[in-house]
C-alpha cells in the first residue's frame, strides 16, 4: 500500500460540506466513491480538517491508501473523470507513511470574501458574504493587527465546541479591498478624450459597492473560528466594536463579545502546509 | 408616463440571455414579470443590447415607461423584492422622454474572464472559460493593441449575422493576469521565518495557474464579437496565429481566420455608457 497526498478544489454550495453525513452528498462522499471506483476497492479518505456545508476549498489536502500502478501525477486525471464537476483534483503525489492530512497540518490559510451594498449582487453571492452598510476598513486593519499572534482564542468558538485546548496562533491577518473585481473597466483610461466629455460613464453607481477580502493564516482554527473573527472585524468595520475593545475581547474568552458568525458561502479554504 | 433608466445586475447562467424566448425563461422576461407587478401594468423592458444564454451582466441598463409615484431611487429596493435571486436591480433614475438604452448607448464595456489550467477549477467554472495551456500574456498584449482602433471588424462577427455596418471603433482592449484572485494569500509573507524553513507551502501546485482578465471597451460589438477577440487572443497566447498576422486578420475580414468564440460563462457586460 502507498499513502498518497492529494489537493482538491471544490465549489461547496451544493453539498452538506467535507464530512460525510446521513442528511445530504458531503464532498467525503463523492471523493470516496470516486477513489473506491479509480482503484476498484473501497478507498478512505482523510482532510486536513472539516469544512461547513456551503464553504468552499482551493486547497483542501486529503490523504489515503491505494495499491496502483499509476503513476501519482496521472491520478487526478482519473478523478477528475469520475467526480462531479463541482469537485476537482489539482495534484497528487506520495507521501511518506507517516503523512497524515489532519494531523500533519501546520498552517491553513482562509479567505473571507464579502461585499457591501445597498443591493445584492447576483455575480457575487455564490462567494461572498452581502452587508449592507458600508465598512470601515482602516479601523478593521487596526483590529486585525491585534489579533494576529498567539492568543487564547476562545472568543472566537462556535459556543457548544468541546475543544479543550483553545490557544492558537495566527501568523496574518490581512484585509484587501477591492482587489477581486473587474471593476477597474468602468474607469477606464479615455483613448478619446475630446468625445469623452459628453459621455456618462454609470459606473458612479457603482463605487459605493466595496468588495473585501480577509485572509487569515494560523496553525490552526477553532469551530467557526474564521467566520466569527470575519464577523467581529465587520462590527468594527460598522463601528459597533471599537478597536480598543478587541484585546479585552479576546482576555474575556466570551463568544457573546464578538461578533455574528458569518454565511459559510464568503469562506474558502486556500491551502495547507505540511513539515517537509 | 416617465422614463427610467435603470441598471441590473445578472447571473446568466440559468438563462436563455436577454431576449425573451419561447424555450426558456429570459432575463427580459423576469424584469418584465417583477415591474408588470410592481406597477399594476404589463410593462416593457428594452437593454442595451441582447446578452446570449449564460453571459453574465455587472452593468446592463435598460429603460421602460411607467407611471408611478414611487420615487426612482426606491424602485430598486422594490424590484428586488419581486425578481429571482440571480438577477437584481442596481440602480435607477428619472431619464428624458427620449432616452433610449439600446439606440442611445455610446460605449460598451465587456470583461472575458479565463483561467489557464491542467486541470478544471470549480470556484472558477461558473465565470471564466477553461484553458488547458498556459498562455503567452506579453503576446497577447502585443495583438490587442493591433485591435485597438477603428477598422471594419467583419473578422470577428458570428458568420450568419446580417448586420451591414461592421466598422465599430475599440477604445481600449487591457489583459490583466492573475490580479482576480485570493492567490496572493498564499504567498503570504511569514511571520515566523524561523520556523517557516521546515514547512512546505503546497501552493506551489497552483502556481501554474493562470487567472486571465481581458477587458474591452468601444462603442459597439458585431455579434459574438468579444468572444471571438477573446478566442483569437488566446490562440496569439499558444502561438497558434502570430502577432504580426493580425493586422492582416482584420484586412481580411474573413471569420475563418481569426480564434474560436469562446463560452458565453467567461462574458460579462461591465457596464454601458451615454452621452450627458
Amino acid at each position: 500500500m502507498t499513502r498518497f497526498k492529494l489537493t482538491i478544489e471544490y465549489d461547496g454550495t451544493n453539498y452538506v460540506g467535507w464530512q460525510k453525513q446521513l442528511n445530504g452528498l458531503s464532498i467525503q462522499e463523492c471523493l470516496e466513491n470516486a477513489l473506491s471506483t479509480l482503484f476498484q476497492i473501497l478507498t478512505q479518505a482523510t482532510a486536513s480538517g472539516r469544512t461547513d456545508s456551503g464553504v468552499h476549498a482551493k486547497g483542501q489536502v486529503v490523504h489515503f491508501n491505494a495499491e496502483t500502478s499509476m503513476p501519482a501525477e496521472k491520478i487526478p486525471y482519473a478523478l477528475n473523470t469520475l467526480l462531479p464537476t463541482d469537485i476537482s483534483a489539482l495534484s497528487c503525489e506520495i507521501a511518506d507513511d507517516s503523512f497524515n492530512a489532519r494531523f500533519g497540518a501546520k498552517r491553513k490559510t482562509y479567505c473571507y470574501k464579502l461585499y457591501c451594498s445597498s443591493h445584492r449582487h447576483p455575480t457575487l453571492e455564490r462567494d461572498h458574504a452581502h452587508i449592507v452598510q458600508q465598512l470601515n476598513i482602516e479601523k478593521m486593519r487596526q483590529a486585525a493587527l491585534l489579533i494576529v499572534g498567539e492568543h487564547d482564542f476562545k472568543c472566537f468558538e462556535a459556543s457548544g465546541s468541546v475543544v479543550k485546548e483553545t490557544v492558537r496562533t495566527i501568523f496574518s491577518l490581512d484585509i484587501v479591498e477591492n482587489s477581486a473585481s473587474c471593476k477597474n473597466a468602468i474607469s477606464i483610461e479615455d483613448t478619446q478624450k475630446e468625445e469623452s466629455k459628453d459621455i456618462l460613464n454609470n459606473s458612479i453607481f457603482f463605487e459605493n459597492t466595496q468588495e473585501i477580502e480577509i485572509t487569515v493564516c494560523g496553525n490552526g482554527f477553532l469551530y467557526n473560528m474564521v467566520r466569527i473573527i470575519a464577523g467581529t472585524l465587520v462590527y468594527v468595520g460598522l463601528g459597533k466594536i471599537e478597536v480598543n475593545e478587541i484585546s479585552k475581547l479576546i482576555e474575556s474568552r466570551d463568544r457573546t463579545h464578538a461578533g455574528k458568525t458569518l454565511p459559510p458561502n464568503g469562506l474558502c479554504l486556500m491551502s495547507v502546509e505540511y513539515k517537509k
